[in-house]
This record gives C-alpha cells, structure tokens and sequence, in this order.
C-alpha cells in the first residue's frame, strides 16, 4: 500500500487507478480458502501457508497455485502427518515432523547469512525451537542451535559461550519457569527473542508461567513473542539478522 | 497437644484432666489482643510478635508481658518506625527499619550453627531477605548472605559458588522473573527454599509472575512459600539447617 | 560444575582442562533423547527417567544404556501401561500403576533411614501421594504412608499422631481446599512439603484453590512445589530427612 | 409484592389498586439517599443502614426519619468514627469501633433465641466476626463467640467441641487458607456459612485463597457469602436459626 | 468423635478406649477403595458412594458390603451408564440418566417432610439441578421443581409466587449469568442456596461467571457452593429444611 | 476521512489535495494538549473533553478555543470540582458533581426526541449512570431515568414497565450480580446496553463480576460496554435512539 | 407479559385471568425438551431452537411441532452434521455446515432490508461471522459480508470505506488481538456490534484476549457481546436495522 | 564475563586470575545502594540509574561517584520532581516531568544515528512513550515521534506513512485496546517493539487487555515487552537500530 499511495503522491497513479488496485484483490480466491501470501514473508524468498484448520485438499490446491506461480521455499506451518503425506504425493516435500512443518520444494544450497542463535531449556522445547530454526532457515539465515541448556544446569549454557558471543540475534525458547531468556540476555549485547512455551504441568497454565517470567526479565535488550509463536520469533530473528547496516 | 495425649495414652494423665488442660487457655487475654506463643518457633529460643495491625500501646504491652515470664531474644515482624520508637522507650530494641523489624533483649554472644545462605536478585528484595536473615539469626542459626546476585549477571553469582557448596539451605529470594531459586537449585544439593517477591511492575502483578516461576522451577530440591514471606522462609530454613543427624 | 571449578582454583585442573570438560557432553544422546541423569537424585543411588512424551521405545532404550554403565534402582515417571509393559518384556520392573511408575532393578534389601510421612486427604489424591512415597523409598528413606486423613475427619487424622510425632519430614499431599498441610503444621515441629492436587471440580481450577490455601497457610514450617509434584516432593523430602547432624 | 399478588388473586384487591401500590414509592426519598429498610431483616424485628458511602450529615438524617416511624435496633454498617461522632450527639448510639458497627436506640433485654456459633481462624478476622456477631445479635439469636480457634492449633478448637455440639448454624469466618469450616463442618451436623476474609498477604489475593478453599470444602453442609461479608452471613444464620419446626 | 469425646468426659469411657476408639477404622477397607460412609448423611437415613473414578467392580463391592450391613437408599452419585447397568444386575437400582446419579435399594413411601423448592434457569441446568432435587428427597425432603424459571422470562417465575412462598429453603441453579438467585432471594424470607453451573459458554470459564455473579448477591439470605455441586446443595438444604424448631 | 476518500472518488479531489488534507492536522495543538474533537459526536451538535488527567489551566484552555471557534454544549467528562470552580469562573458552566461532569454553555431548550431509558440497580451506580443520562441529553435524546430498580426488588421495576415498554433504546446499570440487564432484556424487544459498574466489594474485583454476568446474559439483544463507562454507553445509545426509520 | 399488564391496567383482563395466563405454561413440554419459542425473535418471522446438547431425535421432534403450528424459517444454531442429516430426511432444510447453522423450510423470496455489514479479521473467524449473518438474513436484514480484513492488511478494510459509509450497523468480528472494531468504530459513524472470537494460541486464552481489547475500544460506538455469540449479535443487529425513525 | 572468559580460553589469564576477577566486585558499594553500570548501556556511551525506591541523597551520591570516574550522558529513570530539583543544585541536569527521567550532563551535539520511529495511541501514553524516546536517543539514536496515532484515527496514522516506511525499527506504545503495533505491523517491514501502558479503565486490568492484545497480534515481526516499559524499549529499539550490516 505504501509504493501505491507513493506512486499517488508522485504522479505515478491517478487516484481512480490507485482505488482500483486498492479494490483489486491480491488474494486468489479458491472458494474454500484464499491464498495467503504472508506479508514480510516475501522479502525473504519464501512463501507462507498456515496449515492449522485447513484440509489436506485445501493444502495441496493452495500449493498447486502457488508453484504455478512459480513460487518455491514455501513454508506450511502445523501440517499434520496425514496433510504431508497428501501433500508428499504432489510436491517434493520435506517434512518435520516434531515441529509439523513442511517446505515444498526446498531450495538447494540457498545462501544462509549472518547468526541466529536458537537456545531452549529442555527437549520438550523442541518442537517450537525447530519451528523458529527452520522458519528462519528457510528465510535464508544461518541457525545454530543449542538446545537442551536449560538454567538448571549452568554449565552446559556456559559451554557455548562462544557462539553465544557470536550470535547477531538470539531466539530463547523455554516452559515452565521460563528463565532462559534473563539468563542469555545478562550475557549477550544482541536483541534477544523469548518465546515461551506451553511445556510443563500445574501451576504453568499453558504457558502462562513462563510468559510472566519473560516478560518480568530484569535482563536489557528481552523481548516476548506469544506462546508457542516458534514461526512468529523465526520471521522477527530473520528481520533483525538481516538488517543492513546503518548507512554513513 | 501431641505431649497431652501422649499422656492420656501412656496413662500419666486422665481423661478428665486431658480435657481441662485442653480447655485451659493457653494464650494471655490482655483484653486487645492475645499474646501469640509462636509455636514451633519457641523450641529455636525465640518468641515472635506480629506486629501487622497492632497499635505500639498494645505491642509494648505484649512485649512487657513476655518479658515478664522472662522471654528474651522478641522478634517483632512488621513494626512501624512509631511503633519502634516507642518501644525503644521502654525496652532494649534492636530495630532494622528496611525489614520493619525489631529484636527485644536480643541475647548477646549467641551460639550461630550451620549454614544458612540467604539469596537474593536485586538490592530492591532486600527488605524480604533481611526478614529472613535476621529471623534466621534470631534462632540460632549462622548465615550468610548474598545478596545482588540475579540471574542477569551470572558472573556475580558465580563468584560465590563457595558460599552455595557449603550451605546446608539456601532461601533464594527474587521478584520479577523469580530465576533465581532454578539457577541455585542446579548448583547444590541441599534443599532450596524459594520466596517471591512483590517487587517489580506491570505484568508482574504484585508477585505472581515470581511465584508462578518459582512453582515451576525445572530444579529438584526447590519448594515455594508466599510471597514476601521472608519471616516464614527463615523459620522453615532454621528447622532444616537445625536437623539432628539420623540415628544409627 | 562446583568439583570442576574448584580443581580449576586448586590447581588440579588447567583451564583449558576445564573448558574441554565443561564443553564434554555429560549425556548420551541416542538421537532421539537425552539419557537424563537427575542431578541431585545421584547421590541417593537411584536414577530418573521422565517418562513423559517419551516412546515406550525410546525409554528402553534409555534404559538399556543406563543398565549398561551398572545403574540400578532406576526410577520412571508418568510410564503408561504400554511402556510398562514393554519395559517389562526386556528389564525386571516393578510397575505402580496409579502413579504410574516403574522401577527398574529395583534394589532388594535396600536400607532405609529416617521417618518420611506422606499424608494425603482422600483415596483420590493417592496418585501423587504414591509418586511421593514411591520416590523417596528408592532413594532409601523409610516412608510411613497415612492416607485418607482429610481435614473433614479430624479424628482420622488425630489417631495418628504418634506417626506425626515421629516424622523427620511431613509431605501433605491434599486437592479440593488444601487444608490438610495447615492442621499438620500446627501438629509437628519438623519441615511439611505441601503438595497441592488437580483433584476436585468446580472452582477446584485445576488445583489452584489446594495451591492458593497451601501458599497461605497460617502454620510455620511449611512450603509448597508445584500441582501434582509428587515425584519433586520426593526428592525434597528425602533431602531433609537424609541431612547429616550439624558439625561439632 | 407477595402479599399483593395474594391479595390480587383473592380478590382483596383490584388489578389498578395493585398497581397503584406497586407504583408507590415505599421509600422515602430524602434527596440525598433513599431510606434503605432492607427487605428480610424487618421480621427480625431491626431496620439497616448501609453507612459506606454515606455522609454523617445523611446517615444522621435517615436516622432520624426511621425513628419517627418508631423504628429501634437500627443496625448502621461500616460506620466511620467521625460518623459514629456525628450520631451519637443526636441519638443513644451503641458503637462497635472494630466492625466499624454502629445500634441506634438498642432495644434493652432483648430476648435472645436458638444458638449461633460464630467462629474465627485469628484475631485479624475480628472486624467480620463481630459485623456478623452483632448482626445476629440485633435480629434476636444468642449468639457464642468462638475467635482465635484457627487450624493451626487444633487445641483450641478442640477445646471447644462443646459449644460447637450445641449450635443451630455456625459462621466460621477465616482468611488466609480458609479451612476453618472445612474442619468445623466434620465435627457438626448443623449448616455451616463461611466467610472468607481478605486478611493475609502475597498469593491471598485480597480473600481469593480463602474465598476458592472454602467454595472446595471437602465437608458437607457447607455454603459460602461474599468476601468480608459478616453482615450477610449474620443475616442468614439468623434466618437459619429462627427456622421453625417442621408442622405435622 | 463428639460423642467420643463427650463420653471421655463423661466418663463412659476410659481415655484408652477411646484412643482404641479413635485408632479403631471406622471405615471397611476393601483394598481398592475405602467405603465411604458419608458423615452428616448418616442421621437422613441414607448413605452415599461418590462414583467418579471408581470402577463398576469396585462400586459394586462396596454397595455389596453396605447392603450386608443392612443399608438401603444407597445414594451413587457421578454413576456412569455402563456402571448402572453392572450395577442393576446385581441390586435393585434405581437410576437417573441425566445426573448421573443412582439409587440403590430405595425405600418405597418414604415419609417426606418439610418444602424445598429447586428452581433452575434452563433445561441445560436439569443435570444438576436433579442431582440436588433426588438427593434432598432421598435424604427424606418434599421436593418442589421449578425448572426453566430464568430470569430472562420472568413471567415463568411470577407463575410460581405460591411455590416459592411455602418453601423452607430454596436452591436456585443457574449458569450464565447467574441472577436466579438474586431475583428468587428478592422474593423469599427464607434461606437461598446458590448453585453456579458450568453451563454456557464464552466468557463463562466454565462456571466462573455464574459463581461471582452469586457471591456478589444483593439480596439477602443468599449463600453458595462451589460450581456444579448440586448434591451439595441437596444436603445442606435438607438439613436448612429439617431444622427443629426452637426449644421454649 | 470517509469524505475526503469519496471526493477523491468521485473527482471532487485530486490525490494530491486528498494527501496534503490528510496531513492536515485537524487538530489545534495547545502545547501541553490536543483539542480532541470527539468523533461521532459531533453530528449531535456536542464537543467532548476527556478530562481525566488534565489540570485545571488545560481544561479552561481547551474550552476557550472551543468557543471561539462558536462550540457551545460542551462536555467535560471526569472532571474533578476544583477544575468545575475554575472553569466556572470563566465560562457559563452546568456542573455534576456525582458523576463529574461538566456542560459548558449548555444550549437553551435544545430539543430531546426518542426516548433513551437509563436504569440502575442501586443509589450507588448513580454515578456512572447519569453520566450516561446526561451525556445522552447533550447529544440531544429524552431520557427517562429508572433508578435504584434492582433484580432484589423486582416489584420496583415491574412499577415501571409502561416506561419500558416505550423506550427506543435501554441502557442498564448494574454492579455487584450485574442481573440487570438480563431481566430488563426478557421484557423488552428493543436494544440493551449493559453496563457494569465497579461498584461492590469482595469477588468483585473491581466490576468483573458484573461484567462477565452481563457477557453471558441469556436475554437477547444486549451488549456490553467497560466497566464504569457511562459516556460511551450514552455515546452509543444516542446513535441507535436516532436511527432513521429505513428508506422505501 | 408487558400486554398482559397492560391489559389489567386498562381493566380488558380481570387480575384472576391475568394470573390464570400468567400460570398458563406457553412453551409445549415434549417430554424430554420445552419448545423455545425465543422471545424477541417471533417479530421478525423467525423461531429458534438451540441445537447445542439436543440429540437429533429431540431436535426432528421440536421442528415438527413447530411446522404443525406453521412456522417456517425455523433457525437451528449448533447443529451437527448428524443433526442435520437426520433433520434433512424429514424436513426441507438448508444446512451451513461451517456454522452449523440450519435453517428450516426457509422463505423464498424473503424481503431483505437496511444494511448489515458484517466484517470479520480472518477466514478463521468465518463460523461465528456467518452465525451472524445467517441469523441476520433469516430475520429479514439485507447483509454486506467483508470478511478477511484484518488490521493487519489495512489496504483490505480500505478497499470496502463505501460499503461502510452505507451500514446502518457494523457487525465486527475478530480473535487474537480484536483490533478490528476500533478501527472500524473509527471509520463509520453507524452503531458497531463487536465479537470476540476464540480463535487463537497462546495468550489467547480462549477469547479473552480479543474480548478484553473490544471492552477497551477508544472508539466511540462500540458495544460488545460473548466470545463466538454470532448468533447474539445478528439478532442485535437486526433490532437496531430495522429500528423505525423517531416519531415527528 | 565473556571477555573473561576468553582470555582464560585463549591463555591471556591463568584460572586463578580469572576466579579474582570473578570475585571482584564490578560495583561500588556507597552503603546504601551499589552504583548500577546497566550492563549493554554501555556500549551506547551512556548511564543509567534506577531512580524507583531511591531518595534524593542516594541518587546525588551515585552521580557524583560515577562523575568522578568520567560519566557523562547519565540517565535517571523514575525520578521524582523532588530529586531532580536536588540533583539539579548538583550537576547540570536535563529533567523530562512527564515520563520523570533526568539526563545529567548530557552531552552536546551527540551524534545521532539511524531511525527509530516511536509511535502512541494517545496523549495519555505520552509519559511512556518519551521514557523510550529519550532514552533511544541518549543512546544515540535519532528519533521520530509519531504521536496521537491511534487507531480510530485512521487517517492521522495514513498521514506519515512516509516516516513508517524510513524507520528501521518502530516502537509502538498504546494502552487501552492495543492495536497499533498490529497495524503498524501490517504497514512495515521492519521489526516492532510494542509496549503496552496502563492507560485506561475498567476491564483494562493495569495494561492486560493491551498487553494480551499485543501477543496475540496478527501481523510478522512484532514482540513485546512489559506493561509501561518504555526505558526497556527504548534499549531495545537502539541495539537493532545499530545493527551493524551483516559482513561479506
């Protein structure tokens, strides 16, 4: 909308057009569901497809347009084992199973760019910590992960201080009481991502506990993401990771 | 009560006598308020006013009461400045004003045993920590603090881990992320004594964020008491640091 | 880390000694898990699995490696009867199942030191109350169990004092209104582990009301793990009641 | 509107003169308040003012007019002192300064019927105690006062089983972990009305903690009123109280 | 325990029978469960079996022991359907599908005393509003039914001005919004017992909305138990309904 | 906006003159606050200050600039009696102070249609619901005030069904059980606007108790609005009270 | 009831035949379900039956009575594809398995007037937005659907600013942050009806998150009703579409 | 640490050297307070005090010790009018009354780098939104304000697109319904910090309903921290605006 009312501003457009392509739909219309090209997303070279509430058939038919389009990379976010299959017997599909992701056909030796950190507390973690490593793979940064450094057990958070150093971003995924992100943030001087998750039983209400906690980080440079949002922290670390730097 | 029936049952008591001593109040009425024999605290050598709520005309009346019946070492929790200053008037007041507590006819030269470290995340938790400190004392137990040692700055904690190997309890006290008592937990093997505080602001929510992080600490050996409740933590870490070995 | 860092300041160790260990993985990692050594529970010669999200392929397997490096008395929590039953066809397990916990090579003969009480106020509450007992009996504690002594029947409760009065440790295991660990606390002079319970309905939320009433108690000595902890009550309960006497 | 309604249909009153009285005002309205005689305290013989929020100046007035119309034992609630002040120049005022509870022109031996047990965890819960002491005092019931017998002590209220035995309704009044009339309601066959005071700290939640264990009893017979509300639970035992027998 | 007790002091027995007593286990201990003799029930000449979480096995054993001991009007509440059908093959049962309750060896022409009013605001009320209409008539109470009475449709309640006059106690379920018991506890001069139901949906949280908006009744008379607790109900107003007139 | 976006549609504008109007700011900027012409209100010949948060200098100073630019009827909304005596030095002021409101210049004879009926549940939603009352007079409606007609005594709003049976639009206040507007909701055909006062004590919680009641209301046609928000309940209840009858 | 009342007022109806009508039960009772003719909808030629918890039988049996007795355009909210295949093998029925929503022997040619406009955040919102449309379409309102313009995509909403600027009520429903209504409430000057909906993750907690946000609206005109209750909101938005113009 | 913790790794520092360093203590210690070197400011070349819970005296003394070592650009957050006045008869103080933030000897022509767009819904979030403006750009950062942009003013929004479309990072701070960071989000492709504020009323909760909204935004690239952390935002925003571009 931007570059339109720009191309409005400068002459570029007559406003009848310029109310034309506002009224123009960008979305193709399937019936069953619009194509939804996820803003942001494109940027990166990669498309978007939530996967949650949608049929196998609705997936494989917004597939289909897409590559059409001539679109690859394309990321299917919370695809079932039964969706994969359908979707594998279509596309050349690699599919996650723990953080039920898929990315139809992959790009080959895409180009992977500065640091994204991924650090989590326990293997529980694991299925929002690889949705935020693959979201933001595929968006062409370079992920490293260490998983399982969980505060309880210091010394294997301080075995990595190296690439801790070396991050330009850091995604800390965590449950229960959600401590990792005060901990990494007190020993990096990079924007620090904290997601947290619904991992844990009792007084941890889906996720609340460590939301609380992440949000309360007495650590500078802590910001949150919603629970178990991996996809939302992978396009935000793509974001900063990516950032230029600041010109003259 | 456990001493009465026993003496019903082993017969050094009838039934009848049982019965009143049962009804006997223990408690001396002084018309505004009982005086409250803290029990469990007196086998530490210590009474224990609340002083919440009371007027000083009434705590120095409490006061002159128990020292009547020969009390020493009266730890008065939550006493105002007014209520201090008054009863600095007519006693020997030790009084710590961040904690709000006063110590009356503290007993000089008291035996300190064990080990007690008192934790804390930010010099702003000091007023919980000090109650627990100083109640700790006041019952006969040695600690040591450190206080300013938040999860934020791992190097400060760490430069202690001295003081953690030797303690026989620890009382972690923190607010905001409340990760303090997790990360401590992974460090020893004694047992670890949580208290959230209430300092912090806005989705802290007078403690909670603390207290739900505390409950789901991914540590063994961590158990949780109320929020700001330091005088109960110094009580419950008295008890354990005072633990007899086990027999045979 | 604490043995590691003091042979580093004693000279036994040089640092680059030490950052290769600290960078040592202490845990296997079979690939689809992390064999868990609980720490802190190594010291009470027993070993823990969560069996929680784990194949009852994947726990076999853990199992396996443990039993191979000469581990026994190895403890797993939340094993269905599924994974029971096929740990069973490959290892000597003994199998709870209301707590549906296993035991692996269980120790015969174990010795048990100490009084552990585990009281609980209904028969419902006896899944966590068994997790609790189970727990500190394999760490070699000797559990004394009073079920079904709820506050609404005091005389239940009142015929067992004597157990009470011999107590090291209490864990008061109760859901509903959470009373139980309060009329202990004015009972006993050693340390209460409260444990709340999900059981109940209603405004029950999950074991928030038992959690609430627990972290308000009016009675000293009492603190409080998460909703349905038994297992972390446990492994508390069997720290206090193992601690040595105080040094001389 | 009962009695009309009756009258309607037994034809001692026609369809307009009922609506007629329907639309009288039966209130008087003084401009600044309405006089409040509240429905159902009137056949206990006493007419309520609710004093929060009123002026001295207002509360003096509505006085004044009610007794005009010969009203005596008029209870005034959460009345401040400078109210009280104001009052009792002006009327023989009986004044409770804890309840903040003010009897306007007391009726003199009152008779006092039937047996209301009012019971309370700790003298903090006082304020409420006496709000529902003196509220069912004033509507005619003996009432027995029963403070300071919280869980935490058994003893104390074991000493007192008697009087409990004796009781047609019990209000067991408590903050903090409210298992006051969980305890009560095992030992006595009588209704018991709980009330949940807002005393305490931390996790309390302003009555929240007592408020949930109290709704979970695990007793039967018991039933809840509002936080603090000694008032309305001493309206209902007396209502409670004052049943009478069951005819044939 | 209070005839216990009382005979103690009496005399009519020795404080060592009575510790006998008191250590002697009231209940039949059938290994998988405890038969629950419910206290309070006792003296309404029935007994109760809470069936949520047992097995038809297991509930059948214990109606098979209560039987041997001579009862009859065995109240089964939370029976499922396949427990009743387990169950009517071996006892003579009663069972009530939509509360879920059963009745086993039911006492034909029992006498009946007293009104209890049981109004409801909708058919989706009926589970547990039946719950506490069976439950109140078993234990020995005329039951009056008013059910579909919201407020919503006034005119259904106006309809039964007569009902509501003769009652004793009422029990007013509603879910929603809760404001049954208001309006009825408006209407009446005798006690009102509120039962919050989960039903609704939305912002309901599951009974929370109904529950509050009864605590915050401004009508008097008015008190409540926890959400769903429609047997609950059935008691307390059975013994409100049973209340013996006032000696002289 | 919507103007200017069909001139640019229809060619009245050229995208340039839409861009620079857009720029525009149509707000005068005083320095230490924005005049803030109140949307959607205008069309009912009234301006709105929100003065809440603005010292008395800043008020005074906003209505001067106002009424040079010819405004009269001016609503100051939360506006504290001190700001009212300053205010009312310097222009023709009609102060409220129950709900805090003032009327600046207050048209003459300014002509009331419809019929908006506000009803309350006690004398203490005054407040708030003559907010409500007074902003829907400004803005040019008749309103016919129902007050102190709570569902506890309901003979006091059936009194009153000819006026709700004429009314356009009902805005019903209620705290506490917030049951208003469900009951006046089964009685009328025409829209409710429920709002929920913070009026009460206990589980209140500041009007949540009122506000979830309202949500869940079984009556149809109602809607709720904030807690305490009387202006946008009068706001909203003078647009649907002017509705245009619908065309052909 | 309100011509009832009036009736006696204007003496057409004795008080004897008022109260017999008053008694006289309007909903025909099946047996297992009361036939709800929902008040407030018969004037706009529909009837309702709650789907929600009737089993296909109950729900076949209550349409047939109602087609006896005429009626047509019979909404069927919450009805399940078992429902509906068994209500469409006996009755003529348009089903809308989305909603699950079926209307039966639905009008031809049904005249539609006014302007509904119904705009919803995301396609995952589509049940609850066609819930009120379809309801809003039954009762006779012309409905414009803008679905898919969540604030996220503003160049979606502003695409549609005419058919806005035409709505005589705005229907606004959205999850996750509810944002849709302010904007909306700022763009139109017509009354806006704003639906939670509890579509969503994480912080979400079903629905709150989107209720909250609505509740909080800046913009005027905004009113709110349950989480998901498109059904709610078409019968609002039909009363306040078909409101007639004020009177001279 | 890091640095540390390299040097023992890379042989620049022996074990024993770097446990010193670890002991010693990096803080001054003036008794009453230790001076807090906000680790990550300093990179920024400025301080940062903690004014909250500090009295003048501390503050002054903290100043003149970090003066002494050379500090300039030192900022003092929740400083009261009191304690600028103070502090300002000391240094040369640059004091902001609205958010209470104090800048002590600031340095002249700072050069500022890059753009940080700070956006808010209304006046009133002015204080937090100028906590984290300042901040930015004491940090160096240049800054845009973008102010009274809320969402029901579209077009005051729509009017700067020009600057949202330069910022590299935009922080946006609303209360109330918190939607500007998701239609912001919607319109940028950089990241979003959004920060909730406590303005508003009723069921906005202390800033929930806009911090709920916020985490449950629909747009990418958006995260967010705690409720009126403007300084927390403020670092945040400069340590991504800094972002040095990624190398090769």
């Amino acid at each position: 909308m931007l570059d339109l009312l720009r191309a409005v501003k400068n002459g570029g457009l007559s406003p009848a057009e310029a109310l034309e392509k506002l009224r123009f739909q960008p979305f193709e219309d399937l019936g069953y569901a619009k194509i939804d090209h996820q803003r942001g997303i494109r940027q990166g070279m990669a498309e978007v497809i939530y996967g949650a509430g949608k049929t196998p058939e609705q997936i494989c038919g917004i597939v289909a347009h897409m590559r059409e389009k001539g679109a690859r990379n394309i990321l299917v976010t919370r695809l079932s084992p039964q969706g994969a299959e359908r979707l594998a017997s279509e596309s050349v599909l690699e599919y996650h199973p723990i953080p039920r992701l898929g990315i139809v056909e992959r790009e080959k030796d895409q180009a992977l760019t500065g640091a994204v950190v991924i650090a989590s507390g326990g293997t529980s973690d694991m299925a929002v910590s690889e949705e935020a490593a693959l979201t933001a793979e595929v968006l062409g940064n370079r992920v490293i992960r260490l998983y399982d450094v969980g505060v309880a057990g210091l010394h294997r958070l301080l075995a990595h201080l190296g690439e801790l150093a070396a991050a330009r971003v850091v995604v800390a995924v965590a449950g229960m009481e959600g401590a990792l992100p005060s901990v990494i943030g007190g020993l990096v001087d990079c924007p620090v991502i904290a997601v947290p998750t619904s991992v844990g039983y009792g007084a941890n209400f889906g996720g609340l506990s460590a939301l609380l906690a992440m949000l309360n980080s007495c650590a500078s440079g802590v910001s949150v993401v919603n629970i178990d949002n991996g996809f939302g922290a992978g396009v935000l670390a793509s974001r900063i990771n990516q950032m230029p730097g600041i010109a003259g």
